[in-house]
């Protein structure tokens, strides 16, 4: 619930980490608040652009020390990554206290709270910065009682075979096109990086995890406010083993009306830990579409009524080629947002937006 | 991790919340470790015993004061309820304020840590005594990698059709039943009960939401060494709005060989909040069993072996009925283990730990 982050002017921190895959934060400020973004530091690609390392971003540059970011007047720094388990580099410790000493906020959607530590808050505290955890929950959150269902505003989760795999960029590309069809859209954003962009939300991976579900359910009810459709952020996937708790707490506290799933078609097991994940297919689109849509079902009917896939690693005419496909299989309307525009997945949802409207309407008590 | 706790000699505090369905913590103790309980204080039942009050339990007797209670030589103050939410009801407080002062250890399983509640742990301090948090998980908890498939205990875990419906209960039944076949048992604790009783574990609905399987993980494994089965205490349900993603993380995380379900034929929708979840009915038997092994499913084959029923509110014959209606429907051994015993539910986990042995001794290269 930090408003203030949408005046900051970051410099973002991937020391030694920057690149398509490893700085998924930093890649998400410079891809969605790219005006926010002064510089990335890393001096192990210092001298580039971020064009250059990420294929996006333009001319922004790297730099390779805090005090050449300072040049560029930032007004906070950003912590660019996101790494599984969540602890801050060692090595980067000096560049944080350089950068509070230099007057920078400090913004971090890491899971342990810079915050609590004790050199960097005393430091804080010297040079009046403050520190915003993203990923820091509310205290006083409470469990799921299935309220996000009795919403007016139709909602929408994204879901995925996997973590990693275009949730949020789904949501944000299909935010911009249904703002540009004039319908009010809510976006409840439930993770680091979503709520760096929105500047409000809960990262529900950070919750514990009694309250996953409850988080889900505060988010979706203030998204509803004065909104047609809300856009829930989706996390992980029902099927990941490191995360899939976080995943089904977040679908049934946010009791979606429709859901659109993601996927990458290239991707052939589970994300994370180098190749903890070996072992393990992920399933197709069909059957996580059977997978989602069953994990719902006991508590309220829900569909999957889109696809939204990655096919930056394919050439165009196999990304469309694959999008013939799984539209042949499934019968929903299929996209690769980013690639090809989040219209198809827009115009479902304001199909069904409508629906729900309408069948509102007529079970009303008729005025007189 | 908290061994000490098997020497304690408990004062169980319910204060106003003393019943068979509102005292989940007190109620465990008294059933589970009664030896180790010296008295219930509950001022609005003073003069009961606790057979009076839950149908069992015996001569227990429930106190008004502490001051009355410490007559009866109690080491350590037990807090006894473990409420949605997890606070501790501020009328409490002068009760553990006497206790601490009259040199009694205190154990909690309550959400809000009392450890690191000011006042308390100044008194502790200054009286030499331990406050203990059952729901404290360890700072240092991984992401699951799915290891837990690779052991060779043959691993059960319990679900249900809802929360708080015995599953661990049938556990800690189960398990006594397997250590008299002489079967080398190791009990994974995940919930502030199991860990009193057992004096380890991880209460795995306390740990931040992305480390769920990850503690399960860890569990797992410690649970295995030395031992021929893991029962692995469930939480939750995957159908209940609040609690479904502990659930499906400690599911996914605990990787288990087989589950057992548990169920309560009378109870209509799921538990908590009051009537919260009425809006919504619990699934059958069968489409739970259908469910839980389909939540798996994509990670392992893993199938539900037996019913665990509870049926303390039906008169015996209609409980001999329900057992074997569901007997005859899932082909599945059904049982309800406080009142008719745990042995159907042990022989088929016997006969699964028998086959996995067989299985992987014909796998393993051949001795020269």
């Amino acid at each position: 619930m930090t408003h203030d982050l949408s005046t900051y002017r970051y410099l973002v921190v991937t020391e030694g980490q920057f690149g398509p895959l490893t700085s998924k934060t930093a890649n998400s400020a410079v891809r969605f608040i790219p005006d926010r973004v002064v510089c990335v530091l890393d001096s192990t690609q210092a001298g580039r652009t971020v064009q250059d390392v990420l294929g996006f971003g333009g001319a922004l540059p790297v730099v390779g020390t805090v005090e050449e970011g300072l040049r560029l007047e930032p007004t906070a720094l950003l912590v660019g990554i996101a790494p599984q388990g969540g602890g801050l580099p060692e090595a980067w410790r000096p560049m944080l206290r350089s950068a509070i000493a230099a007057g920078l906020h400090i913004v971090s959607g890491l899971h342990l709270h810079l915050g609590d530590d004790p050199e960097l808050a005393r430091l804080a505290a010297e040079h009046g910065v403050r520190i915003h955890d993203l990923r820091k929950p509310p205290a006083d959150l409470p469990v799921s009682q299935g309220k996000a269902r009795l919403i007016d505003a139709y909602s929408v989760l994204t879901v995925g075979t996997d973590c990693n795999i275009g949730k949020m960029t789904a949501g944000l590309h299909i935010r911009d096109a249904l703002t540009e069809r004039r319908v009010r859209v809510g976006f409840a954003a439930t993770g680091q990086t979503g709520i760096l962009i929105e500047g409000w939300g809960i990262a529900v991976d950070a919750v514990v995890a009694d309250f996953i579900g409850g988080a889900a359910e505060r988010l979706v009810l203030q998204a509803a406010e004065g909104n047609d459709v809300v856009l829930v952020e989706g996390q992980g996937s029902l099927v990941h083993p490191g995360y899939s708790g976080v995943t089904l707490g977040l679908l049934h506290g946010s009791m979606p009306d429709a859901m659109i799933l993601c996927h990458q078609p290239t991707r052939g097991c589970p994300y994370g830990g180098g190749n903890a994940y070996s072992w393990m297919p992920l399933p197709s689109v069909e059957e996580m579409i059977r997978i989602c849509e069953g994990a719902i079902a006991p508590l309220r009917p829900s569909k999957v009524i889109g696809v939204s896939l990655v096919t930056f690693d394919m050439d165009e005419d196999a990304a469309r080629a694959e999008i013939d496909r799984i539209a042949q299989v499934t019968g929903l309307p299929v996209t690769d947002p980013v690639r090809f525009g989040a219209g198809p997945l827009a115009e479902a949802i304001q199909r069904g937006a409508d629906a729900k409207r309408s069948a509102r309407a007529g079970s009303a008590p008729a005025a007189v």
